[in-house]
Order: structure tokens, then C-alpha cells, then sequence
């Protein structure tokens, strides 16, 4: 339990005990400092929490004061959140060498200086200087060839499925073949779309190409010719996710669907997983016909993106610093991935661990017995994804593990393991 | 026209004529920059957008050279896009006065610095801290008094309505009795909900108590004890959208819905006018019951809204800036339209002009004999609310326009008139 949770939950006791009275006054920041041995930051952390969940009032000047409790009691049932992973093994978090953090805070603070620009609100579909630089981008990256109109920036993925939604007819089938992205399925569904995870006769088929499963199969070459021709025939759309098509380091990435294309394809990228998780910036290409309905429909839809990082991002990447980052962080990440399986092997000999084949992730695979909490007691947050026969597996991607904390990580694993 | 506009049409010209052949090598930025005597940074951003656009390659240390336009064909019918707007009297832009950059740069500079919590995703809600900021603020200001686990974060109020609208159920119906806010009717009609403007009957009811019209019409507090009242009788839930709450200058703030009801009401609260418009960050109180159903639902969110503006808004409101950020936004705003409508009267005595009532907006009543593409032609970007009886009102926010250019975007709006 962190510092600030502990004073937390004390001062919280003697409020409920009735040892400190409605409207007493509760000892200063200072003295339960001194009190308890933890720092003022702490205790004002945990005042803080205690104000915003109805304890206690602050009053300016005088100190803060137990409340009438009128506010309080609604919050009981509420959990303060809190989380006590120790190990993210999901590829959630981004490893601190991986990112150049002053070089972006040189290209944020360049970005804040342009108070004239952040006076006004972002163009609907984001701002064109940052479009432009996505459309050169794309282009040399994924043969992408499309005009800045037609690109729309968005807050994430999320945020512009919202708005592909709005411009698509509902009444249509939407295929989800790679089954692994629920919230894209969950968005259409809630869009009264008839989603379901086979292949044919669907009017939009959502694919992953780079990335169709979280143990990183690629569509082949072939397959995707196949998608294309069918796709054009059928007169379906083709919504292509090409997610993590960056960090493919075992095969030279495969051609865009988009570029094998040639009309129905919506491309869709992001910039979260290249840069920092934090940094919320995607993209998507309309066709011509999409890009016509959005612009007779373009008054409902706001920019989601905030403007300073869309101008950063402009920069950042005409600059010819996406490029550079995307060499390091595979660089990076292969590197760690192979040295955390060895550690595996070495450790946990019974489990049978594969490296994905075309991503940096570790397929790991052993008995189960009893329950998966194991790995939530012992600090882990992890992806199971079968357990099926006794079996469970689990992918692993060890990039925000520091090298030196993974002999650590990988003990708590084994424990987990022959707990389970 | 803008300059760097003309550059890129010369040279587009010149490719489209032959003049300039497939592969041949475009003049250097710094020669062309001789050449039209325009700056190199001009050039920069011409030959930026001819690349984007397809009508020109880069190549490495090598300069520009004319693409085989295999790509370019397709943009043809595309626009650039490009406004021409001189004045916005929307009340989309900020003044710059009005912003203290300085200050906000601090704090986006601290933000930056924490990059160990950059280096992961927000929680799906958002920032927990943030989320506590919020809770005091609007607690202390608007007498909201909640947990901020009931709080969620977003990139604007639009797609905090996309998650309301996937934890509704859709075949309620939901009513708009403001009828001003089409976005939002959009998006529950993209959900299949059924929606109208009549305020009875309805499962769902859709408000703006403190800015019910483009007027700034307030909800009295009569008829939101009504609400509250009728909402509470029939089950039906209230959202209460306070938009634009802190702009109230006229009247005190009438208290929020939610601090009128006990349960049934979500409230939803933005930052983006109070601070910037390119700030995306709005944020909604659910009730108990639909804060469950979230985090039921949790896994299928991402937090739109970007993690360093987050801490670095957190911070900003804890250490009180918001609350002087109101008051000098209110009465720099309040002096700005009371000199603009005396510019009004004086130039155009003919138009009949009042200031809303409650809001720092101009309503202008004026005859029109033709159309209205007249404001735009004088470079003016206004709302026309009506114009029926040969009669146009318009609603004019000239907080966006500089005091030493006031009397220009008047003479503009005489002549608009005149010729109309």
C-alpha cells in the first residue's frame, strides 16, 4: 500500500470513529508529517484525496476541517483506485531509453510558443500542416499515396472508428477476422452493425495485416492479394488497422493493402506505440467517397487531438525523427525480448517459450492447476490467452522491463507459475 | 492568397504544363526563394505541400525533382484547403490576452518531465489525480460533490457522449429541448436512439441549463427544480451539459442540476473555452449506476485526452489558476463586447443590436436582400441564426478580435450589410 493511502485510510478511521468530531480541526500538513515520519507531499496527497472524496474541506488560510460527512457517505461503495502491479507484461508501458524525451520536449516547448495558432481551435480533421507531413510519411513508408484531405486525425483509434461509423450504413455486415481487437467489434456493435468474425460475405472486413494476432502473424503476401481482388468484387470496404507494422523485425514489412489496392481502403496508423503511450495521436486515409461524406458532414465532428502535440508531432516528423526513433526502438525492443526468454528458459525450464514469430513477444506456455490471480498477487499484469486443456499461455512483452528489474520479473513469473 | 500558395501554384503550373518534365529537377528552395523574392521558408512550405500532394519528390541531399505524377492525377479534384477568414466572430478564437502562455508553458514543461508517467497508458477514466483536481473544483464551484471514480476524462465532449451512448440503452429515447447542439443529437441518432426536441416523455434528457440558446439563455431555477423533479418521478436521466457555466457575467451562476437532484443526473464539464481551444480536455460525472456498467465495460475504453496535459492541467487547478483564469476571462471578455457593440451602433446605426443577456455575445438584427456569402467574401466568419421576414440575426462573440482591429471587422460587417 503506497505512503499516501496509509495516511489515507488513518485519518479516514478516526473520522469514522468519531475520534475526530464533524467540523474538528484536522492536524496540518506539517504536524502529521512529523506524526506519522512521512513527507509533506504525502500527507498532502492523502488530504487531498480525503477533500476530493468528501472528508474533509479545505478552508483557505486555516487548515482543513472533518466535513459534515453529507458528501462522504455516497462514497463509501467506491473502491480508491489503486493498482500494485510491479511488472507490466503486456506491452503497456514503453521502455525509458526507448524515447528521446528532451528532443520531444524541444519540439513540445517550440509548439507552445505558437500562441497565435493555439488561440483557435484544430481544423476538424486535424491540423493540415501535420497532414501534410503523414501524407509524405505514409507515402514513403507504406506507399500510401493520398492527399492531406483525406487524412483525419483523432485522439487514438477509438475516436475515429466513432466517426468511420457515423459515415458507414449500418445496415452492413462488418468482419472482424482477426478477433483480437474487442473494442473495435464493441464500437460497431454499438452501432447496430451485424459484427461477426468470419470472412466472406461481409460488406467491411477490419483487418490487421502487419500484426493479426497477438503472437504477430502477418498476412501474406498472397492473402492479401486475395483481399483486395475479393474486396473489389464484392464491392466491400477494406478497413486496414496497420498496427505495430513498425516493429516487424523478422520479415521485411509486407506491402499496404492500401497500395495493392486500389479505391476501397480505408488505411489506418497510429503514433502511441512509436512514441510515448501517452501521446495520443492516430490517423486514418478515407476513400474519396467517405472523404465527400465526411466533408457534407464535417460541422458535427471536433478534433480530438490536442493542437500543441499535432504541431509537435509536425515537426518531430519533417524533422525525419519518426524514422530514426522507429530504428531504435526495434533495435531496442528485439534486444530485450531475446534476453528475457533466455532468462525464462533458464528459470522456468518446464515452460515451452517461443518468440513470435514476426513480433517481440514471447509465447509462453505451461499447466495450469489452480486459479490466475497468481499472477496479480505476485505483481504481474500479463495477457493470458487460451487455457484450454490444463494449458495456459501467455504472451509477454517484456518492453517496458528495465534489464537490470528482469531477473526479478521473471522469478515472480516462476513463482506465479508453480503457484497456479 | 498566401504566398507560399502562389509558389506552389507557379511550380504546379509549370508541371502541369510540361514546362517542367517527369524527373526533371525542381530550382533549389534557395534559388526559387531568389527567384520570387519570397522568403526560404516560403519555398519550404510550397515544395512541403507539392511533396504531400505528389507533384514533386525529395530525394536525400539530392533536392526536388518533378514525381511521375502517377500519384498527383488522383488529387486533382481535391481542394487545398485554405480559409480566408480574416475575422472570426463564432467565438472560436481566443484572445491572446486572454491566456496567460507563460504560466500554462510551466506547467506543460513539469508535465514533460515526469516521463516515467509518460512512459505508460493513462488509466481508461484518466488521471487519477486529475480526476481528484476535478472533483474539488467542482465541488467547490458548481456544489458537484462526487468521487472522482465517478469522473471520466476525455478529448472533448464528444467522445465522452460516445461512451454514454455505448452504456445507454439505445432504444430509449432522448430528448433536445436546447435543439442547438447537433452534434450531440448526431451522435445519439448514429447510436439508434431516438431522438427529438420536445422535452416530455423522453428517457433521456439532453440540457444546457446555463447556456440554453446561442442567446445564453439560462435555465431558471424553477424550471430546473421541474427537471430535477420530473426526471426523479419518471426514471428518466438527465445530462447536464454546463457549458460555458464560467462565462456568466450577468447573473449569479444558478446552481448546477446535479447539485439540485440526488442521482440521476450526469454532468458534463469542458476546459477547452476557459483555456484554449486547442486544450481537449472535457470531462463527465456518471451516476452510480452507469459509473458499474463502465467499469464493467472498462476493457473496451482508451483515454482520449493526452497524459502531459493532463498532469500539467492537474497541477494548474490544484495551485488555484483556474479560478483567476475565470475571472480575468470574464471581465476582459465582458469589456471586449461592450466596446465592439458601441463600434456597432456607431457605424451601423441602422442594425438594431443587443447584448445577450447572460452571455458575451452581440445579437444584430438587420434586413437582407440577397445571400449571405457577402460575410464571407469580406473575410468575416459569423453565425447567421435566422432569417425569415427578409430578416437576418446574427450572433456575434468578438472575443477573438484584437481592440486595434475592431473598427476594421465593423467596417467589414457595414459593408457585408450594404451589399447583401
Amino acid at each position: 500500500m503506497k505512503k499516501y493511502t496509509q495516511i489515507y485510510n488513518i485519518i479516514k478511521e478516526m473520522i469514522l470513529s468519531g475520534e475526530l468530531a464533524v467540523h474538528d480541526k484536522v492536524p496540518s500538513v506539517r504536524k502529521a508529517a512529523q506524526i506519522y515520519g512521512v513527507s509533506v507531499t504525502t500527507v498532502q496527497t492523502a488530504y487531498f484525496d480525503l477533500c476530493a472524496d468528501g472528508y474533509i474541506i479545505a478552508r483557505e488560510k486555516r487548515g482543513y476541517f472533518v466535513s459534515d460527512m453529507q458528501s462522504a457517505q455516497q462514497y463509501e461503495e467506491d473502491d480508491v483506485e489503486e493498482s500494485n502491479t510491479e511488472f507490466d507484461l503486456t506491452g503497456g508501458t514503453a521502455d525509458a531509453e526507448s524515447f528521446d524525451f528532451t528532443l520531444w520536449q524541444r519540439y513540445m516547448k517550440s509548439a507552445l510558443r505558437q500562441t497565435d495558432r493555439l488561440l483557435t481551435y484544430s481544423q476538424p480533421k486535424g491540423e493540415y500542416d501535420l497532414r501534410c507531413a503523414i501524407a509524405q510519411y505514409i507515402k514513403e513508408k507504406r506507399n500510401v499515396i493520398t492527399s492531406p484531405n483525406r487524412i483525419i486525425i483523432g485522439a487514438g483509434v477509438q475516436p475515429l472508428l466513432h466517426i468511420l461509423c457515423s459515415l458507414l450504413d449500418s445496415r452492413s455486415s462488418v468482419s472482424f477476422p482477426d478477433k483480437s481487437f474487442v473494442q473495435g467489434m464493441g464500437i460497431f456493435s454499438d452501432y447496430g452493425f451485424d459484427v461477426h468474425t468470419r470472412d466472406k460475405d461481409a460488406n467491411i472486413i477490419y483487418v490487421s495485416p502487419s500484426h493479426m494476432t497477438r503472437w504477430g502473424d502477418v498476412m501474406p503476401i498472397k492473402r492479401r492479394l486475395e483481399l483486395v481482388e475479393y474486396s473489389r468484387k464484392h464491392g466491400s470496404l477494406v478497413i486496414e488497422d496497420d498496427y505495430e507494422n513498425e516493429f516487424l523485425y523478422n520479415v521485411k514489412p509486407t506491402p499496404s493493402l492500401f497500395a495493392l489496392g486500389k479505391g476501397n481502403i480505408v488505411y489506418m496508423g497510429s503514433f502511441s506505440a512509436m512514441l510515448l503511450p501517452g501521446i495520443r495521436i492516430s490517423f486514418m486515409v478515407l476513400t474519396k467517397e467517405l472523404t465527400q461524406m465526411y466533408d457534407k458532414k464535417s460541422f458535427r465532428f471536433a478534433q480530438t487531438a490536442g493542437k500543441t502535440e499535432q504541431i509537435a508531432l509536425c515537426n518531430y516528423i519533417r524533422d525525419g525523427h519518426i524514422k530514426s526513433q522507429t530504428r531504435k526502438i526495434r533495435r531496442l525492443y528485439t534486444a530485450k525480448t531475446k534476453a528475457f526468454a533466455c532468462l525464462i528458459k533458464k528459470e522456468i525450464p518446464d515452460a515451452v517459450t517461443k518468440i513470435g514469430e514476426n513480433t517481440l513477444q514471447i509465447i509462453f506456455t505451461s499447466d495450469f492447476k489452480k486459479n490466475l490471480s497468481e499472477f496479480e498477487k505476485h505483481g504481474l499484469k500479463v495477457f493470458v490467452e487460451k487455457h484450454e486443456n490444463n494449458k495456459i499461455e501467455l504472451v509477454i512483452s517484456p518492453s517496458g522491463i528495465p534489464y537490470e528489474r528482469m531477473n526479478d520479473a521473471v522469478n515472480r513469473l516462476k513463482m506465479s507459475i508453480e503457484n497456479l
